[in-house]
């Protein structure tokens, strides 16, 4: 049962850590079992996953809540052993999204494709080190993606509640690779309307990040259709409000809270809705001078600089705010549907915030 | 009901391949709804998929039918819908290990990373053409094994049977990234003991082709646990025997046949069973002339000839072959178990025999 307010969402992430710690306990033996090689791996997956939000597990906990689901408090069950899988998924993710995008740091830490190139190099191992690192990350990526399917069938959770949980589960996850694909093709177009942009955040974010785990939390729940319905009307405004607010960190974030440099969507080229708009609305000198350095990895800081007030001067960034607060107002008004129970309410209430108002 | 001989093998060989294309069918669907950007991708993968031996699905229904498992005579039932996922599973595994490896080609066409690379040069997509390849090769390997799991939770497999099946998948796909790890790690050791390959030949193709595919139809036909030690006992020998074929394979193999670069695992550098023999087993200066070229992308046709001549002056084919009939002596004696049913026998019999003396 949950105490309201932030101690709500405190109490359900607390639990969600101490499942995901089970279960890597349990997966590092079973990799060790194998082959004492693999050290190096469980001891990679298990720092990568430290310091992750939850936010995908955080919602289905919500989903699962808010469609009436009742949780003991203090204590771990099935459906917080479940949720792991999403935050699994998510490893697997951004370890491959940081390959393709070719990114150094994570959370202000090396990214896994460094972090085993480097251990390479420190052992003057045979070979490349950079193909190394991008062959090790591949298949540690692959493999929170293998664990993340065990975490679930694991879980405990009844077959009632597997037999509607994963075909939920299975179209999450054929969505996030799909977006994103799709966000990879529209970097490599030479122009990408606003509405396609707005299309791939649905996809790769949206859907993915907010609206899939509360249908998947509403599955645990047993829920009806409906149910989902309601969630979709809350989760598709808000995972567009959520990658919005992620496209603005990308580039007017603060590195030191972000844990990834200055500008990194300016360094990487990212089509994102901000960048499609301020293209579309500068004036055709201006649209030149931004393409100039848009994608250069070694763009200066006078050149971040000039590309912020560039974007800045397009209105793209009023723009994008306005289309965050919208989102997330309708957002809030769906949360407070009488089907959702009162406590899942208020737990959709401090995801909303927290999914859009972050620094980080 | 099989009908005895190659027929038996024909005619589920022919069954998967029909589960196979109705899956893709869905598939397709399942993408093309999210955008139609996607289509290059169900059509890439579809294609890919065209051409396999299904060795993993056949040993999987050979698992079912040998434990006492029946199959309606020319019908497409759950378990042909369950083994396809060996398929998806293996088709992630080749685009990922044909990045790692930087392999040009995959049973004689271009592989994922060259033919979406080719796809971006060919309409002079923003950015590094070989950047995207490997970008879209990632994704769709990803795709794969995320629609590997869709697949067998689709196949329509009672409760039961999802229950003992389940945990066995799950093993084998953490057994099967482990072993990719782990042979990948081993290239980049100076040296790596004859008993190391053979492990990593185990847990990389043994254990992934032959024995938990053999497990998972056992499941599919709720065997009993003594039912799998039988399994191990003729899968593990013939794993390794599969695996030594491979190994010779990839040294002296026919390219026409094996629709990769003569002497491809020479160019890559692969330590192998085969090469370690060889290496522990030439002279000093034989050790030099032989490592100097190893692994060497860019080696002349005389080079390669070079390395052959001194793999067999080392004696290790001969090694290598007698491991190979030995063990296939072993598996092929496990197979006459008399609690496997007569008709899973002669299966086994006769995968055994495709699984160790073919030529590609």
């Amino acid at each position: 049962m949950l105490s309201g307010s932030q101690s709500g969402l405190e109490t359900e992430k607390l639990a969600i850590d101490h499942s995901l710690e089970e279960f890597l306990t349990y997966a590092t033996q079973e990799l060790s079992a194998i082959d004492p090689y693999l050290q190096p791996i469980s001891a990679a997956l298990r720092e990568f996953l430290a310091g992750g939000k939850r936010l995908r597990p955080l919602f289905a906990v919500a989903g699962y809540i808010g469609a009436g689901g009742s949780l003991e408090s203090d204590a771990i069950t099935g459906v917080h052993r479940a949720v792991v899988s999403l935050e699994l998924l998510q490893a697997c993710a951004l370890i491959h999204d940081d390959m393709m995008d070719g990114s150094d740091t994570r959370r202000g830490a090396p990214s896994m494709h460094r972090r085993f190139e480097r251990e390479h190099r420190s052992r003057s191992g045979h070979g490349e080190s950079a193909a190394f690192g991008n062959a090790a990350a591949l298949l540690i990526g692959d493999l929170a993606l293998v664990l993340s399917t065990q975490a679930l069938n694991q879980s405990g959770i009844c077959t009632e509640q597997a037999e509607q949980v994963n075909p939920i589960f299975d179209l999450m996850k054929v969505e996030l690779m799909a977006g994103q694909y799709l966000d990879m093709h529209a970097g490599s177009r030479a122009h990408v309307p606003v509405a396609d942009a707005l299309k791939i955040a649905i996809y790769k974010s949206g859907k993915y990040t907010i609206e899939r785990p509360l249908h998947f939390g509403g599955a645990l729940a047993l829920c009806a259709p409906e149910h989902r319905e309601i969630y979709s009307e809350y989760g598709i405004p808000l995972g567009i409000a959520f990658q919005l607010r992620d496209d603005l960190l990308g580039v007017f974030g603060d590195s030191s809270v972000t844990g990834k440099p200055a500008g990194d969507d300016l360094l990487e080229g990212k089509r994102t809705a901000l960048i499609s708009y301020a293209i579309e609305h500068l004036a055709g000198a201006e649209v030149e001078e931004f393409t100039a350095n848009f994608g250069n990895r070694s763009a200066t800081p006078d050149e971040i600089s000039r590309m912020r007030a560039l974007i800045n001067n397009s209105g793209a960034v009023e723009f994008i705010e306005k289309i965050i607060e919208e989102k997330t107002t309708l957002a809030l008004e769906a949360s407070k549907h009488p089907r959702i129970s009162v406590d899942g309410q208020e737990l959709l209430a401090q995801l909303a915030i927290a999914a859009t108002r972050r620094s980080a």
